[in-house]
């Protein structure tokens, strides 16, 4: 299968094409095809029949997909299969948060540990260490770290995302609403709730507006 | 200022701008230009006088704008000026999270209360109640509540997603990894962290593809 073009769209469908797979009963048929896919999840039946053939060359003209193979394929597509190792900086409240959230491990996440100017725990409630800034270096050197999660304030963002890369950090998770300059090897993804806020917040503005 | 058509990638920039600006010292000028602005956050100058231009008329010509003026400009355009009280709907894990994280007031944000089908606390670390389901609808009506939070497990979201547009939301902020169905008038933002795992984890892979 190849990888490269693929669109952010269709990235954004995987997941949740994956979500429904996984909570199928296993008592259910073990096929399923685009069309009762696209049904269930209301969406058109072209698109998902084009994402599928994308990822996996399981389909078979009027049986569909084998269920458990077309998950695994998503999966391995979408590098969950790889379990990839992350440090998170930042140990405040939205940093210990994302580290007690279990809900990454079936994403192939595994964040080890957290790191703090200070840290005010020295253990999460999860079970992680949470560490002074001066062993991150160490730290992601000895476990071959290579992505790292950003959760400090804004205005120390840039300063941690370049420790971050002296650390030999390749992918940072950027929750900061903070623009950060990166080399060019080194990938950014924005978290920007703040955006979201903006959004939601201007469209009960509109309606409100609108009555009255 | 006129709102209406203006882009999604103004509405992620507006933010930055703002956490750079709340974060000059008091004893800094009153002043800033477009331009300083520019080089401090490493973005384009055009861009960024474009983008100032439409959400304030404060800028002048060799002076620039008046920072607090600009502030406020920023704050009431992305509607952080009016508070948005909202409701969190599945208190595990990720919803305890973010009912605690302090970080939504400076965006306009205040949680009142979070709901849960078996609420395993009856308040949260933060101080707002965890109440159970039923009582969502009359809480969503007395309060006059717009904007739900979605932090339910994908299979319940589309049900959990019903019950607060029938208790008069009209705003969702979805956590979940799954697609909504919602009537015309209802907003749904997507938080969707999965896919944003997936960009990271498919940067990596490739990385240590081209490695060898």
């Amino acid at each position: 299968m190849e990888k490269k073009g693929i669109s952010k769209a269709v990235l954004k469908r995987l997941p949740c094409y994956l979500n429904y797979l996984r909570g199928i009963p296993d008592t259910a048929s073990p096929y399923i095809s685009a069309t009762s896919l696209a049904n269930a999840l209301g969406m058109g039946e072209v698109q998902v029949r084009k994402d599928l053939a994308s990822v996996s060359n399981g389909g078979r003209p009027k049986v569909g997909y084998e269920r458990e193979r077309l998950i695994l394929d998503i999966e391995r597509f979408l590098g969950y299969d790889n379990t990839n190792h992350a440090v998170l900086v930042g140990a405040g409240k939205l940093g210990l948060a994302l580290l007690g959230y279990g809900g990454f491990a079936s994403y192939g996440l595994d964040i080890l540990a957290a790191f703090d100017i200070k840290p005010s725990v020295d253990r999460a409630e999860s079970g992680q260490p949470v560490l002074p800034m001066d062993q991150l270096k160490t730290f992601c050197r000895r476990h071959k770290i290579c992505m790292g999660i950003l959760t400090v304030p804004a205005n120390q963002a840039q300063q941690a995302c370049e420790r971050l890369i002296e650390s030999g950090i390749r992918a940072i998770w950027n929750f900061a609403p903070v623009h950060l300059e990166v080399p060019d090897h080194i990938l950014v993804q924005n978290e920007n709730m703040a955006t979201s806020l903006a959004v939601l917040s201007m469209h009960l503005q509109a309606q409100m507006k609108d009555e009255g």
